[in-house]
């Protein structure tokens, strides 16, 4: 009974790998449908996130009935109750991927992102999967060093942003107020996967050291 | 022992009210801030979400302890898990009410607001208000039928939000691209406010019938 008890454990978090690996999978597509006003990619990802829902249905049943018949105290427990909060991390990351898809679509056949702020759009996609690619490593290695670096990835994003607002503030923007309303609202979509990045990888700081603070993480 | 169990339980859910009051009169007193440019109020607001985050963290804490001790199964344990998982949406609902009060204190003496999307904001207020009071009453009494009712009142914020953009994009827009950003991305607070309100209700409606899917309610 242990022992299945163990492999158990161990494959909730292997599925957590797995579902961040998707939700990354998906921000990458939807950047892609975003840049190249490609309607069928975005279509993908839209589809595609009754898989991820339903992965987190199934990581949040598989939690609940290990702490139904198995009981676990301690570290055991607390890993538990981290896992069942990731997924709606990754599960909310899944949704801001299908944000950004279904903007493309809206465009389309237009682009939603004109030349000027195009750059950095693709360069907010890099950081998104790179970001990503940090998680999956951070919850399979219980990587403490891992959650640091991306605490730091986090801040580019957040220039990213920044540049974005200057670019729809210096003066003549030619685009029009609705594409300053996609504009605005898609660096919030990237800007908020970054942060449910971020929160994953502070539980699992959390679950490893028993500390909230980053701050007290060494860099 | 068990009867202590009992009254744990009933207290975390007691405090689980309290945490959504605490919510809603911060996004009330934001929401004064943003329309009055109130900046002494935006402060209290950012300044009291320190308290929200000592909740949750209490909350959470509490419940952790209350598995580890108690070990419940069955609708006592769903019951616990619920509780852990309605922590994050109210302390999302805090964050987003100083995003609020943030944005009105970085246009201070001005108003973030111009005159023609104020009656919006005014409305968003009281069905943001209106929402919470709900929640706290489907979290007391376990109420599924208040559930299908604040489902129905977060369509309203729906349609402020698409009012809102209608302003934004009528021709001769006269207060140009910071206001634009500024009620984009305050909209976009306020709806997402009234999001993690229904994701309350909906944890509550599954904990009480087994049912994800609202559709399945009475009107």
């Amino acid at each position: 009974m242990r022992e299945h008890y163990r492999e158990e454990l161990e494959d909730i978090n292997n599925c957590l790998v797995e579902m961040s690996n998707s939700v990354g999978s998906a921000m990458s597509k939807a950047t892609t449908a975003l840049l190249d006003a490609d309607v069928a990619l975005a279509d993908l990802v839209i589809a595609g996130d009754e898989h991820i829902d339903a992965v987190r249905e199934s990581i949040e049943e598989r939690c609940f009935t290990l702490l139904a018949r198995q009981q676990p105290v301690a570290t055991d427990l607390r890993t538990v109750t981290t896992a069942m909060r990731i997924v709606g991390d990754l599960e909310r990351m899944g949704d801001l991927a299908v944000h950004v898809a279904k903007l493309a679509r809206m465009r389309f056949p237009e682009s939603a992102v004109p030349t000027e702020v195009r750059p950095i759009f693709l360069e907010a996609g890099h950081v998104a999967q790179s970001l990503v690619t940090q998680v999956g490593t951070v919850i399979a290695k219980l990587d403490v060093q891992g959650a640091a670096q991306l605490e730091r990835d986090d801040d580019l994003m957040d220039q990213l942003h920044r540049q974005l607002f200057t670019e729809l503030l210096s003066p003549g923007w030619p685009h029009g107020m609705e594409s300053a309303i996609d504009i605005t609202l898609l660096g919030r979509y990237y800007e908020r996967f970054a942060d449910h990045a971020v929160s994953v990888a502070r539980r699992v700081v959390f679950l490893v050291t028993g500390e909230r603070d980053m701050v007290a993480l060494p860099n």
